[in-house]
Parts: structure tokens; C-alpha cells; sequence
């Protein structure tokens, strides 16, 4: 049974820093995506998304496919993504042109799906005798996961049913495949556990559910799966290795995994799922093994960012303790998928840390994924750019030190665009008694417990946080792990409670005002010695947010050593600079000959002050040197 | 003209340090690379390398070829770089036994040469027709190269002509293909430019010469040439990239050439050859390419060990100021090449520098690559090993925690042995009226120019070398840049002179005792802010050795900041210790809580010593961690 479960995306009605970005989802990535979607997006790598749906429609009523199929063999699940996020958006600001567009999407959506009920453009235009023969890359499994996703937002948002039918009757043939027929086999990619729990809470099909837990059961129990699958057919999408069952988390049963592995999306859309499942059918066994992998995850191999996955190669997981900061792959959508993680390990159990590094997702890798206005989006997410290194040696193309427009593999874009829409899901909760304030979001919020709550705040950058109470229960709030320190009053008078695991419950009868007073006192952080890379260095953080040092306001910056004896100054909050933000500077030295290839001459070094931007903001002024982890003096 | 010229390998027998080296090669090396050859040593993977001669002889008669051709495409080389060795280590210390293995192996070699002079087991034995039609990767030319190579040394070494007859022959049939049938083309692997001009040295054919200059000028002369050639025929080695011509050099002319790009072997190989043939026939352009290429390795893609070639991603330079110590590739084989190429420039000017990096080269990565024992050996050259992440990670898995026995690719280890075996040709050069010491290398040399010399020394541990010296000219000395300051006393009495371009020159008539005492204070060595990676660390050196931090000695390194502020102690030389070494220990703190992922917490430090080996001698004792840059305090 769920503690406590996620608020429904309508419920939440975004203000303040998250407002902001709701509304240049709405005005500014949305459109532009539907563009790209419909290849009417100027200097713009072809998509061809809506034409393979199209396409699939026409192959399945016999007619000419025309330009047939383009693009990756997981392209459907962009239309889905953007679905889903116009849905959020829908949700709370009715627009009727993009309703119109969405519904138009859907139609084609609708006119692609087989009789059977299977959907995927790729394997209807291309080829149909392929379909269901290569789970290990054909990621049709994937695809009906993120359009199953989509379905319910849009249902939730417009009460529309068409696309809600489309994806039942899809997950039903898959249902129908894998277990009436109980055929072996779980996806390449996860995506669809998460997204049939979904399917089922809204519906209630137990089918979903069934399709669901087999999926998650039986994963990883033959370890030959892949390997006998890849044996029967004479072709692959990109020649995987079916034996590397580790990076695709399936080396052994989910309930016996304790490590991270593998491709990091995958691995915390399958965790998703996992804890998903563990809270709606009281699986403690499962529960265990998600809270192992989660603490693996975030004791050693997460990024002080909360990006996860640090090689390029494979965009994956490598061993504990290696987060090297210049060659980081941290992908966007791995951050959005272990907020999601955390999210649904919430309703499990009721623990601070989730919300921690929630928000450490949030307010840094995934929103340093986007251009701060809107337009360009970054996969790959470096804790270091070097001029002329980064973006250039063959060991640091994928750290590009300025987010380009759009990918041939978009999964990122519409993926920060569905995540900011649905925040709200993720910063409330609620149970029949309380409501809970997991992330600190501006705005107002509706609980289905008959609470409401009006939350004021500037957040990230101002640390007090007001809510209007209203209704009877309690309100439990998160106190952030790195507030040092914190206040509350309610109806102005001082209120004291110590955290239960990193949070305070206040009861409220009718109306209550309540604030919170947090620490926002810069802090020096350091990385255990134990990674390698970072010994011996500081990062500085504020609130949720980890600053960094760029080469505009700093010149060279790794000719800079921060000295941590002195506090750093917190600036005045510039509504000009970087979208609105507050800068940090801190007391440095800089060595100022910096020489030859190698010297033994005693540096000179000069005092200087060294200036960090949030993270987040970082490559919005040009390309330029920037650095998370800093030398010391 | 050569302004001086390397002295033949037959002309120094060594002692000291190097003689022991050497003695470990004769002992050690050779013998066991021959089992190697002939498949015969326990525990190794199979070579196969003289079986193939044996096949391709029997190809050529007509004959069942039995087991056919194995190996890699260029497994001759390590038939000819084992009789180079054979040959260094005969010229100074007769062994029957051992002449006799190399007469037999040049037997096969000369059985497997064909009427027109053609020599290469894998086109003989596998598909005749496929020769000359892939010099993109089929590395005939570099066969050939390194059995000229070895032919020369086998004749200067024995007298004995059978070798150098082949190679002749098989010269001469290069030579009527590109030369005389005018024919494009350059090697995809340089090494026979360098060859050729040996061979043309010692038998004074004039073809040699002129085949060596059009390679080296034809060069890069056609960006097409390498995809031109993959269009007509039907099969790879490895499927390489015909169009990647930075790769091997010859994306311009060599004379346009600025950027030292590509694989670091070939590289260097090429540029040995530019370097011998510009002081050979006086070409000016082509020095001032060499010295161009030169200085942009040794200024901004060198380790401080010495090594180049920073990624293992073809195991290649990459771009300026990008010399990851944990990642490196640093191969020795790159290093032995460094050293040729400083060799042959010292040939062209005298210059300190050039031996400054070439005895870097040379007791740090070199000397690595082999284990103290001779039995086993390092490719790749890490300057740090972390537990659990090197060797390990995906990223790291060809840093290796301790040297591996026999690679598929042997070109290591033949190498180490063939250069340990000439380094007196490197050491030791010479002009009509002055004898050089560009190396510090204890034994006696004989002058072409009627000199001679016994040199005493403890080095590279004890910084006092003595030169008892006969004959009338100059000596000319290197004086190491490490050295802070020196003195010279001639027949006891002091001797003053500023360095000239990093010599220093004294008359002698007769008979002459004079001593040099460099300052073999330790050094504490930093590397320019340019260089993201090492910004902000030291390293700690001594003489030309490079010392580094094993986890041996000092448990967790990463915990440890050196204290740059006092000077380390020079341990007594301990001959028992690590095949005789001298240790130093540094002040240093050591983090003593370690901690959780990452913490706000101020640190706790603990005052410590942090003791260092030399680099050359790591991973003798297990392993362990590994540290050469270090973070300071």
C-alpha cells in the first residue's frame, strides 16, 4: 500500500521559479517541439515523426508508404513525450490551438495501431514480420510504455478517451502476448512497468498490473534470454552485445540486484517501476532491493549535480566511486528518471533523503538539460569544460561546452518538458490525513483529502517558504539535508519539532499560516576520498543549488584555488542576470605563471575573488572554461 | 650533414645501471622471447611467429602450408625486433648459443622471401594476390622496416651478410615498385623511412636513400590516396577510416606538417625518419617541420614521464594540454620513439633538450614498461592507478593495476629489449674531433674519431659521473636541465664553463679524469594550468627519475596532500629494495575522514609522511594504488 501517494498533475497550479519554467515549456519548447515533430522546425535535423505515423496508418490499410520509415527505432516515443507534456501543460492553462494539435497527433496515433492493437511505426512501415523478434534493441516496449504515459496524462487533462483506448487496446495485446500466451521475454529498455501501473491505477485492468509485475519478475531470471532471441533472426538495429545482460540490469533477478548497472535511463526507469510496483502490491522484498540500488546509486555513483551514469560509453553506470567531472556523461534523462526513482520510493516510505537528491535533479542536471530560454537542450551534462578539450579530443566529444538545437535522438528535450509540467506530482503528495510538501514549489495545490495549500516562496534563491493551510490534517514538510538550520512559525508563532526522518508534521484545523525559515549559507562540499577524481577538491553549493565557476566572470579557472577558510559572498538576487539569479564569490588565489608544460619554479600566485553561477545557468553566455569541482588552497 | 652521429652499438659496454639492464635483457628478455616465437613458453599465448616463416617458405615451394598464417597482420616484427635485440646483446657479448637461434630463424626468413624480394608471411601465406593492395593497414612496409632494422644490427653485430642480403633484396623489390614503377603510395605505418636510411649508411646503395626520401616526401601529398585505394579492394584488417589521414600523418605534406597528431608510434617513427633523412641530406625545411613537431610534443603533449599518446582510443595523441595521468595510454613503444626521434634531431643540432626528454623517456616510461624481473610488461602507462576504477571501469580498462606476461600484440616488449640493447648509440655520439655524452651511461666507448672513455656512475641514483677520457678533441657533456646548478673538476682541478645550447665542452689531450657532480636535490614539479587535469597538483622528481606514491607504501593515496614547503628526504639507495632503488619521503596530510559521498563537514587532517619510489619501478610489488600527481596542502 502506498504511505502516501503523488498528487495528480491538475491538482498542482504552478507560481513563482517554477511557474517560470512551466510557462516557457508552454510557450517556448512545447510549440517548438510540435515543429520539429511535424519537420517544420527551421535549421533542423529532420524528425519524421508524425510522417512515420502516417506512414504506419497508410501501410496498414495498403497503400503506398511514400517516404517510409525515418529516424531511430524508438523515434515513436517522441510523439508520445510530447504528448504527455502538452497533456501537463493542458492541464492547468487550457489552449485550444494546442488541444487541436494534440488531438490531430492522436488521430494519426490512433490510425497506426494494428487490429491486434500493436503500435510502432518502425516495425508496421518496415517491416511486420519483425515485430516481437528483438527486445533486446527493438524497443517497442519502450515505445508503448511512453505513448501509455501520454494516454493517461492527456485522459487526466482533457478527459479525452481516444488515445487513453489506443493505448489500453496496445498494452492488452501485449498482455495478450506475454501473458495469456506466456511468451518469455522483458524489454531492453524499461519504460513499460512504470507505465502499465500508470494504465492500471487509472483504468483499473488488473491485466496492466499482471503485465506489469511479469515483466519485473521475470527479468533477468535467464540470463540466456537475449543471446537464444539474437540466434533466431538475422538482423539487429545496432549489433548489441545480447550477452551484456548487466547493462541492461537483467545479469540476475531485480530482487537480487544490489548495483547499479549498466545504461543509466534504463536502469532507474526500471527502479521506477520497481518501486512502483513494491508500494501498490506491498512487496518488501522488492522494496529491499530498490532501497540497495538507490543507495548504490546515490553513496556512489551520483554526481553532486544529481546526474547519474558516468561514461559515454553506453551512457552508463561505471564502477563506485568513478564520477570524473570533464568526461561526464550525465544524461539529462537519467537525472529526470532518478527524480522519478525517488519520487516512488516516497511512497514507500517517508524519507528526506528522496526529496534531497530529488531537487539536487531538478534545479541542476535536469534543468541545466535546457537553454535558459527554451531552445536548446543539452543530453550530456559535463561538471568541467576545458577550452579546447571538451567537445574536441576524441575522449570529450560528447562534452560540449554549448547545448546544441536538437538531436537525431531526441529523448532528452521532450523529456525535461514532460518532467517540468509534472513537477507538482513530484513536489506533493498525500495521504487520507496528510499532505506532504516534498520539494519546496510556488503555487497552489489542491489535495484529494480535502486540504489545499498556498505556497509562497522565491525559491531556490530566497529560503523562506509560507503555506496558506487550509482544511484539516496534517502538513508534512521535507527540512532539506543541507539546510544547517531551520525555523518555522505557524499563524506567527514559533514552532519546534526535530525531523522524523527529515521531516516535520504540523497539524492544521481550518486555517493555518505556516512558514519555514531555511539556511541559506553557501557551503564548501567535498567528495570522499574514496573518488578519486575529486580528492582534494571543493564544490560550493547553496540550498539546492551547486554553483559553478565559468570562464566569462573568471578567466582561466583552473589557474584559480579556492580558499575555503573564508565564507563565501552571497550576492544581491539580479533579475538580469542568467534569467534571475544570485551569484556567489568567493575568496581565491590565482596563479598567475602559469609556464611551461612543467616546471619546478615556485608558482606565483595573487589573491583574487572567484565567481560561481548556479549550474544550471552555466553555457547560456557562449562557449566558455567552467568548473563544479575547484582546487583548493 | 650530421653535425655528430650516433656511435655504433659495438662501440659501448656498458656497466652501472645500464649494464645491469642489459644483462637482464641477455639473461632474461631474449630467451624468453624466443620460447615465445617458436609457441614454446608456458602460459603464453601463441605467437606462431616462426611458424609462419616456416609456412610462407613452404608456400613459396608449393607446399601444404599446414597451419596457415596466424596472427596479427604484422606479426613478422616481432621476428625482426628479437633479432635486433639478439643482435645489440651479440655485439657486446658473444653467446653461440644464442647466434645460433638467430642463424636459424634468418634461415626461415630467407626461405620465405620470394624470387622478386618480396618478404611478408601474411600476404605469402594467405592471399599473394593481396599484396601492395591495402598499405593502408596491411603494414608490409613496416615489416620490412624492422627487418632492415634488424639486418643491419645482425651484420654489425656478427658480420655474418645472410640477413642483410634479404633485407637488401627485399629493399630493392620496394624500391623497383615505388621508385622505379613509379608507383604512389606511403606506409600506413611509418618505420621503413627510418630503416632505409640505415640500410643505405651501411652499404652506401644509393636506392635506399632515395626510396626513403620519396616516401617521406610523397607523403600526405594526396588526401584521397588511402580512399582511393580502399575503393579497389574488397576486404579491411580492421575496417579503418581511409579518410582519417591525421591519423597517420598525412593529412599534409610532412614539411607542412605542425601538430604532432594520430597514433603516437607512428608518429614518432615517421619523425625519426624526417629527423635522420633532413641531417642526412641537409634539408632545412624538413628540420624545421621536425623541430615543430618536436616542440609541439614536448611543450604540450608529453607526460612528465616522458610518454605521449594520451588516449587509448587508437592509441593516439589527442589535442594540446590533455593528459589525463588515470586514463593515459602513454605507450611504451611511443616513448622508445621519442627517444629515436630525439636521437636523430641531436644529429642535427646539439641541444640539451633533446636528451633532457630522451633520458626522461627512458628511465620512466621505458623502464616501466618491464618488470624488474624482465617477465613481464606494461603497453599502457597510467601516472595513477585507483582501486576498483583502473583496470576496471570501461573507461580505465586498459590501465593496468600490475604488467600482464604476452600481449597478441607483442609490440612492447621487443621493443624495450631492443632499445635497452642500442642505448648506447643514444648515449653516446660523436664528430670527427668531439665525442658526445648525451646520456649519462656507465661503461667504455670507442671513438671513431679515435677517443675513448670509461665512464663511472651511480646514476640515475648517485649524481656524479666520471669520465676517465683518451685520445685528443673535445668532450662535450650534457648538462640536464633538472640540475640547479653542477661542477666540473678536470684532473682534480675545478672547471668553469657556462652550457652552450645545454653542453659543455673540454679539450682533452691525452688523457684526461673529469668529473661532473650535478644537484640531485628532489624536485617538486608542477605542470601548467593549461593542462586542466594537473592543474593545482605536483609531482616530485629527482634527477630523471619521476617518483610516484604507491598504496605499498602509503595506504589510501588519495587521502594524502604534499606539503610542497619543505624539501623531501633522500633516502640511503637500498639495493635491496625494488631491484636497488633510493626512496623519498614528503611531508604530507592525510584526510582521515574519508567520509560519505559528499559532505559540508570541514575535514580532519592528520600531519603524515607520504613516501615515493620511482615511477619506473611501480606494480612490482602487487597491486595497488598509484599516484604520480599528487594533491597538495
Amino acid at each position: 500500500m502506498k504511505i502516501q501517494k503523488q498528487i495528480p498533475v491538475t491538482a498542482y497550479k504552478a507560481s513563482g521559479f517554477i511557474g517560470k519554467y512551466q510557462q516557457l515549456v508552454r510557450e517556448t519548447v512545447i510549440p517548438y517541439q510540435h515543429s520539429v515533430l511535424w519537420d517544420k522546425a527551421p535549421d533542423t535535423e529532420k524528425s519524421h515523426v508524425a510522417a512515420n505515423f502516417i506512414n504506419a496508418g497508410k501501410a496498414l490499410r495498403g497503400e503506398d508508404t511514400a517516404d517510409g520509415f525515418y529516424g531511430m527505432v524508438f523515434q515513436d516515443s517522441d510523439a508520445a513525450k510530447w504528448l504527455e507534456a502538452a497533456a501537463y501543460s493542458l492541464a492547468v492553462h487550457p489552449d485550444e490551438n494546442l488541444e487541436k494539435q494534440a488531438d490531430e497527433l492522436i488521430e494519426l496515433i490512433a490510425a497506426a495501431q494494428d487490429k491486434d492493437g500493436y503500435l510502432n511505426t518502425y516495425f508496421t512501415v518496415k517491416d511486420t514480420e519483425k515485430r516481437w523478434t528483438n527486445l533486446l534493441e527493438g524497443h517497442e516496449l519502450y515505445c508503448s510504455g511512453h505513448m501509455i504515459e501520454a494516454a493517461c496524462a492527456y485522459y487526466e487533462a482533457t478527459g479525452k478517451k481516444t488515445l487513453l483506448d489506443v493505448a489500453s487496446r496496445n498494452a492488452e495485446c501485449i498482455y495478450n502476448r506475454f501473458v495469456v500466451q506466456d511468451i518469455k521475454g522483458w524489454p531492453g529498455h524499461p519504460e513499460i512497468e512504470l507505465a502499465l501501473l500508470k494504465l492500471y491505477r487509472l483504468t483499473g485492468n488488473e491485466h496492466f498490473l499482471i503485465l506489469s509485475k511479469k515483466f519485473i519478475d521475470e527479468r533477468g531470471t535467464d540470463p540466456t534470454f537475449y543471446a537464444h532471441e539474437a540466434e533466431k533472426r538475422d538482423w539487429t538495429v545496432w549489433g548489441c552485445d545480447p550477452w551484456d545482460n548487466d547493462y541492461r540490469q537483467s545479469g540476475k533477478p531485480v530482487r537480487e540486484q544490489s548495483e547499479a548497472t549498466g545504461h543509466a535511463v534504463r536502469a532507474v526507469y526500471l527502479y521506477t517501476g520497481m518501486a512502483d510496483l513494491a508500494s501498490e502490491t506491498d512487496d518488501k522484498e522488492l522494496l529491499e532491493a530498490c532501497r540497495r540500488l538507490w543507495n548504490n546509486i546515490v553513496q556512489k555513483k551520483m554526481y553532486i549535480t544529481g546526474g547519474i551514469g558516468s561514461t559515454v560509453i553506453g551512457e552508463a553506470f561505471t564502477v563506485d566511486y568513478d564520477l570524473p567531472p570533464d568526461t561526464a556523461y550525465s544524461e539529462t534523462c537519467a537525472a529526470i528518471g532518478l527524480l522519478f526513482f525517488g519520487g516512488r520510493m516516497l511512497e514507500n516510505e517517508i524519507n528526506g533523503e528522496y526529496g534531497d537528491v530529488m531537487e539536487l535533479a531538478f534545479y541542476n542536471t535536469v534543468l541545466a538539460g535546457m537553454q535558459l530560454d527554451g531552445k536548446r537542450f543539452f543530453y550530456v551534462n559535463p561538471l568541467e569544460i576545458d577550452m579546447g578539450i571538451s567537445g574536441t579530443a576524441c575522449t570529450h566529444r560528447h562534452d560540449l561546452p554549448v547545448r546544441p538545437k536538437w538531436y537525431a535522438c531526441a529523448c532528452c528535450p521532450p523529456n525535461v518538458a514532460r518532467l517540468i509540467g509534472s513537477i507538482g506530482a513530484y513536489a506533493y503528495g498525500e495521504s487520507a490525513d496528510t499532505s506532504y510538501c516534498h520539494l519546496f514549489a510556488a503555487g497552489s495545490v489542491r489535495f484529494s483529502n480535502g486540504m489545499a495549500l498556498e505556497c509562497t516562496t522565491d525559491y531556490p534563491y530566497d529560503m523562506t517558504v509560507k503555506y496558506k493551510v487550509s482544511g484539516n490534517g496534517k502538513l508534512a514538510v521535507r527540512i532539506p539535508a543541507w539546510s544547517r538550520s531551520f525555523a518555522i512559525s505557524v499563524n506567527g508563532a514559533d514552532f519546534s519539532q526535530a525531523p522524523e526522518n527529515g521531516y516535520v508534521y504540523i497539524e492544521v484545523n481550518g486555517n493555518a499560516d505556516i512558514k519555514f525559515v531555511f539556511d541559506g549559507t553557501p557551503s564548501f562540499v567535498r567528495a570522499s576520498c574514496k573518488v578519486p577524481r575529486l580528492a582534494g577538491m571543493t564544490a560550493l553549493t547553496r540550498g539546492p543549488l551547486v554553483y559553478c565557476f565559468e570562464g566569462t566572470d573568471n578567466g582561466r579557472v583552473s589557474e584559480l584555488r579556492i580558499d575555503r577558510s573564508s565564507a563565501p559572498e552571497v550576492g544581491e538576487y539580479d533579475p538580469n542576470l542568467l534569467g534571475g539569479t544570485v551569484k556567489l564569490t568567493a575568496k581565491a588565489e590565482r596563479i598567475t605563471d602559469c609556464g611551461g608544460l612543467y616546471t619546478s619554479e615556485p608558482e606565483q600566485c595573487t589573491p583574487c575573488e572567484a565567481v560561481a553561477v548556479p549550474y544550471y545557468t552555466w553555457g547560456n553566455r557562449g562557449e566558455n572554461e567552467m568548473r563544479v569541482w575547484m582546487n583548493i588552497c
